[in-house]
Order: structure tokens, then sequence, then C-alpha cells
């Protein structure tokens, strides 16, 4: 089965679901997001089903929406991304394991450190999703009063790239000579000390972990402004994005593709999965009666707040249970969030209150269908070259995940979308990645 | 078995020996610092032993000593106490998992995220050394020219410990309400924002995370200075320190107590466990062997050199195979520290060459001898209240860990000094400790 022919899948797993209403789902585990058994189960069957990674998002804030959401939320307690994942790593052989660790509130020294020790723990696994944390309460945890602007934030997102990936190339792949009869245990001569100076920081190193199984562990970038688009061209070798159709996602893989072809890279050398929410039903019917039972459980206060900030206008007045007004006042909102939503109501022929619980609960790109209808969903975004595979985003547990592993893998195995093995051991030979060179010794 | 009669044993295990020649013992993993295997199989033998902890120290700096030294010392590469501890935590059920980390060089909210991670992972066998990291070295891995001064880092480390346990706090027990049928998961009521506000640190809070299973993991501590132990005597529960003798640790015993009480804390609730390096032999004669053995894989260069220090003179002209001159000069050397020495090649007739490899091995506090002179030994301490057990740094791995499981721990069952199985769960059920109330809920 050829790379390019073939899609690469991981598991977007935390929160446990990006549906706000998926702990209150029938047979859904409430505490999912922070029970090791459940997890451990979820990523066991995961990597049954060949899946390339498991995707663990993260925050460092719980005061990042008003009281009476947060209330309702089941992100407010979780584990935390490096603790967890080098517990799973113990459960499972092949499954590559990506955590997310902010540029802005840590130390590359602890960065580099960290994902070092997980790749060798876990025998070439490890990712870093690098992320420069956009949530402006953040801020308020780490010491300060403001949050970091945005273009500083990439600035040194960008260099911080450069020192992990320096640190990480601290020692020749043969610097360990362990030598019990000479007493010598390394060659210095093969020890490289970092000695950055730059902009935002100051590292002399070397790092005290030998270099990664992989080299580097895979870097993974989920940035859509500008600079984040940029940082991904030039560093990521895994991009996670929210595109919300398939000709914004043409565009986006161009785009991103060429930028990396611009800074010199090989543009294989960097996958595209996008964010796909995904619920199979027996008939496409049946996931789409899925989808509302689901998102009937998002709380309507809430809803309707976030449905009148993506139409621009207040529209907590009209009856819930009626249709969307079509003779809405022109306001200054996106018109393409406002096109998207009234396409939306059109096309599925939402209430008020279905618009809002849509929009409260997960309103990016999803997937509602029967396992076939799916797979030539999928099928079609790969050879339009609008993705190289998915993120895939599970609409609750264990049945949402039950549902793509045991049936949706499947049927992309049969027709030859999906692989039915692994063929290496480390994620990058997953992901048809080379394993970086050492940048100070050959 | 009471509490006040039993000893306490914690194994004290990065880098896996303290002793420098370790890695070339004979039969030794030359490589079981960075092996987890082999680590797998230390950590279960000593939950099997009924250890009441796996103590993993650390460092954040590799230069720490001339290149002449770190080419021949096993401490380079090692995996991150988190990750490692976090993997570990999957393979045993009992034993207590303590970490180092560093008030200087890292933030209060991922300090307190973590631990409170992995005591969640663990079912509540988390710990915390508390280091303010003496390396100066290390400042310049974390954007510093110079080392923050002693007593500042001191009054950091003493302000960082309130924010991290108001952190562990954020949340009472029962504030994870998790109703699926009204969609509340969270009480607001029962959820603390911190809002510190300090000297050198602000950070407002809440944690991400559900107050730890132990309440608050277990806290560690190893400074002796003045500070350090007043630090100790305020915050710590299980002290680790490295006195010479007998009556040394009598009397810190009893100063660190007395000051504990001081601070309004009761004096059973810190208990005191002096590092001990354990040679298990099959006579008291064949442990000294074994130990000369061991020293004498030491480098001599660098060990003349540590002899050289400790006697405030350059020794290194002397005949390496003849007696230490007794009319040594007069020189401005700490006189504890030559005493030692003096008494030392005295009572155990060492050539030069075998006293600089015992500085340059390990010169701390040893048992070395029969399963019964140590088992002895240990219970005259406990006795004479000068420890509440002892952090055990083996001589060398697999078999100086199998010597003290083996034959030094039957030994203390037989006689009453150690316990035969686990009475709890946690750590804090292990020492004796209480679990924290919540100071911000009843």
């Amino acid at each position: 089965m050829s790379d390019s022919k073939s899609l690469h899948l991981t598991a977007f797993m935390r929160p446990v679901s990006l549906h706000t209403g998926a702990w209150r789902y029938p047979g859904s585990y409430p505490d999912a997001n922070f029970n090791l058994a459940h997890l451990k189960s979820f990523i066991k069957k995961l990597e049954d089903a060949k899946f390339d990674a498991f995707f663990m998002a993260d925050h460092l804030a719980v005061l990042n929406m008003p009281v009476d959401a947060l209330k309702r939320s089941h992100t407010v307690t979780s584990f935390e991304p490096f603790t967890l994942l080098s517990a799973l790593s113990m459960v499972t052989e092949k499954i590559g394991l990506a955590a997310t660790a902010s540029t802005t509130y840590d130390e590359p020294y602890h960065i580099a450190r960290r994902f070092a020790s997980l790749d060798h723990l876990s025998n070439g696994r490890a990712a870093w999703n690098i992320v420069t944390t956009g949530n402006p309460e953040t801020a308020k945890n780490f010491g300060l009063d403001d949050h970091v602007e945005h273009s500083e934030r990439y600035k040194r997102a960008r260099e911080f790239y450069d020192v992990v990936t320096g640190l990480w190339d601290s020692f020749a792949d043969d610097a360990f000579v362990v030598d019990q009869e000479s007493g010598i245990y390394l060659d210095p001569e093969k020890m490289h000390v970092l000695n950055h100076k730059g902009d935002d920081l100051k590292v002399r190193g070397p790092l005290n972990i030998a270099r990664p199984v992989q080299g580097w562990p895979v870097i993974v970038q989920a940035g859509q402004s500008e600079p984040g688009k940029q940082l991904a061209a030039e560093t990521a070798e895994l991009v996670f994005c929210s595109p919300r159709d398939l000709e914004s996602a043409k565009e986006l893989y161009t785009d991103i593709k060429d930028r990396a072809v611009a800074a010199g890279r090989d543009r294989n050398h960097l996958k595209i999965l996008p964010a796909a929410f995904i619920i199979v039903g027996d008939t496409v019917e049946d996931a789409k009666a899925k989808r509302l039972r689901l998102d009937s459980l998002v709380n309507y206060d809430s809803a309707i707040a976030s449905l009148s900030i993506a139409l621009g206008t207040d529209v907590s007045g009209f009856d819930p249970d009626g249709p969307l007004p079509t003779d809405l006042p022109e306001t200054n909102a996106s018109k393409t969030s406002r096109a998207g939503v009234l396409k939306l109501a059109e096309e599925e022929k939402l209430t008020v209150r279905q618009l809002a619980q849509r929009y409260g609960g997960y309103s990016g790109l999803a997937f509602v269908g029967t396992p076939e209808t799916i797979a030539t969903d999928m099928g079609t975004w790969l050879d339009a070259e609008a993705s190289d595979g998915f993120t895939v985003v599970f609409p609750f547990l264990p049945q949402g995940l039950d549902d793509v592993t045991e049936r949706l893998v499947p049927e992309l195995q049969r027709r030859g979308l999906f692989r039915r093995d692994y063929e290496g051991t480390t994620l990058r030979e997953h992901l048809g990645l080379p394993r970086p060179k050492n940048q100070f010794f050959s």
C-alpha cells in the first residue's frame, strides 16, 4: 500500500470529546476524561485499529469560560499529558503518543527533555504538538497580568523550536561508549553544547538525555493564522487543522505544502490531517439522529449565546422550536461565519434550538453517515489532495470510538485506504517520515 | 507492628547508584540508569520487599563536572522523573513514587499539576522532593547567566510550597457532581480561586485537575543548611539527610523535629530517613572486600583530586599504595572533614589510593556487613531516635539491590523492624501520615 494513496488517522482525545454534551450521552462514561481504566481501553482499541497516533490536546487554565458554562464542562479536570501518555506507553506497543506543550508558558530545556524521555520510554512513539497557548486566562497562572501578544508568541515559538531540536541533537547516536573495562562512559567529542543566545531564549545545553529514538519526536502544529501556517510550513511534520469543507481544505493543503517547499522542505514530509467529527450510523438518517440527540444535551442558554456570536446579532428572543428567520439584520459579524450558519440551517432544516446546540456542541467538519458513505467521503478528500488523512474527533465514548474502530476502519481497510497492520515500530515509520539527521554530527 | 518501632525504607534510585564506579562492577548493567526493563524489575523487587517508596533524584544540567570526570559518569543520560515514574506506576500497585522537582527552575502551576496527575494515575502514591537546585550550571540552561542566590532560592521555595499546596486544594473532594441528567458537572461553590500574589510568585488558579488522592502528595525535603532545615521543619513529611554517624544523626533528628513542633506540627508527622549506602556480605570481611572492589573501579585521577579537596592539601604526590602520611600540613580545610578522613584512614588501614577512591566513590554513611550486623545497626539507630528508617543507596545493581531485598529485608522482618506487608494503599498510609485537610473547604 503506497503511502500517498492511504490515509493517516490520529485520535484527538482531550477533552475526551470536543462536544460539550458528550459526557451526558446515553452509555457514555461521565468521568471518561479522568478515568485511567477507560483511557487504557480506548488507546488499546485505537492501536488494534492501527491508528497512527493518540493525540492529547491540553489547556493550562480552567477559567476560560463563564461560570455558568464552566459548571457544565467536563474539561475542568483531566490528567496532565506527559504523565498520562507515559503511563499509556506501558500498555501499548505501536501507536504514536502526541502531547501538547506550550512554547509560551514552559522552558525549552524541560520540553526537550520530557519529549525525549517519552520517546525513549515508548521506543520512538512521541510527538510534540507545538502550541503558543491562545487562551488569555493562562497568563494569570504563570505570573503575568496580560497575555503574551500573538506575533510575539509565534516569534518565540519559532526560536523555541530551534532550541528544542538543537537540544535533542546534544549527543551523537554513538556518543555513549559505555566501556566497563576502560571506565569511559561517554565520548565528549560526540557531545554538542548548544550555547543558544537568541531574542527570547538563552539556553546552554547539552540536554541530560540521549538523542531520542526517532532522532526528533514528530513535530505537530495546528495554527491556521498566517504566522501559524508559516510556522507549520517551516517546522511541522503533522498538521492538524479545521477547514470547514473540501474546497477550503484543498486551499489550505496547497498553501501549507507550497510554503513548506518554499522553505526548502519535501512536501511529502508534512502530513495534513484536518479534524473530523465522525458519527457512524446504520443509515445516514440514523447517524443524523444520533447527532441531533447528542446536540440536544447541550445547554440551551450557553448554546444560544454561541449562535448569537456566530450571527452577530442576539437571536435569543426567537422561538427556539421554530426555524431561523431569514430576514436577520445585516451586522458586522464575519460574512463567512454568518453564511455558514444560514447554509446549515437551510440544508438540515434545523430549528433555532437545534442550530444553537450545533454551535454550542461541535460545529466543525463532520462526517455523519454509514461506514460506506464516510469511507467514500474520506477517499474523496484524499484523492482531491485536501488531506493526507484525518484527526478523528469522537462524538461520545465509548460507542463513538467503537463505531469508528469496529465499523469505519474495516471499511477503509477493505478499500485499501488504511493499513491493516503497522509496517514499522516508530511513529515516524507509521507516517512515512524520515528520521532527521543530527545537525551537529554526521 | 506499631509505627514508632519499625523502619521506613525508601530506595534512592537516581543516579542508579551514587557510586561513580557502580556501572563497572562485575555483573552490573552498564546502562541500568537508562534501561526501562531493568528499572521495571528493580521497582517490582522493591515493591515485593514492601519498600515505602522509590525515590528519583534529579539534576537539570550535564556540565556539573570537568570533562575528564564527565566522560566517566553514568549520570549524563537518564529518563526524566515524571515520565519514568508515570510509566513505572503502571507496573506497580503499592510502592510510593517520589520525584524531585525544582522550585527555582519551574512553575508552581506545572509542578502542582504534574504531581496531582501522578498521584491520580498511581492511586495515591506520589511524593514531591522539593529541591532548590544547588548546581550553579543549571541557571545557564534556563535563560540566566548566574545562579540564583541561596537565601533567595529558599525564600522562593517556601512561597512555591504555599502556592502548590494551595493549587492542590482548588477543588473540594465532592466538587465534581457529574450529574448526567441535569448536565451539571461541577459545583462552582466548591472550586477555590487561589489568587496568590507574593514576593516571587503570582498565580491565580484554580488547578485544572481534581484534588490529589492523598489530598497532597507527600512532601520530601533534603536540605541540611539552616534554611534547608527550617524549610523541612515547616513543610516536609519525609526528610532525606546525610549525617556521617549516629551522634550527628541524633542531633539533626532532634533539631528538625523540635523545629517542626515549634512550627506547630506533630513531630510524628515528619519522618527522617538518612541516606545509607548498604553492602551486604556473607561475613563483614566479605562485605568490606566487595566495597574495596567497587571503590577500585573509581578513576584514580578524579579520586585523588576529591581527596585533596577533603584534606585541603594536594596529596597527589604521595605513594598511592602506601599509607597516608600522618604529618600532613595544617591547612584551612574544614577540620571536621579532615578529621573524618584521618579517622577513616586509621580505622580501615586504607592506602592513599583506597582512601581517594572511597572519596571519589561514596563517602557518606554506610552499613557494610552481614544481614544480621546491618539489622542490628539499623535497630540501634531507630531506638536511639537517630532516624525513622533509611533512604537506601545501592552500591551496584542488580546484585546490591537483590542483597537488600532478599537478605537484609527478611532479617529486618524477622526482628519486627520492618513490615511484612503493606497495610494501606497510599504512600501516606505506608508512612503513617494523615491526609491533609483541604484548607479552603471543610
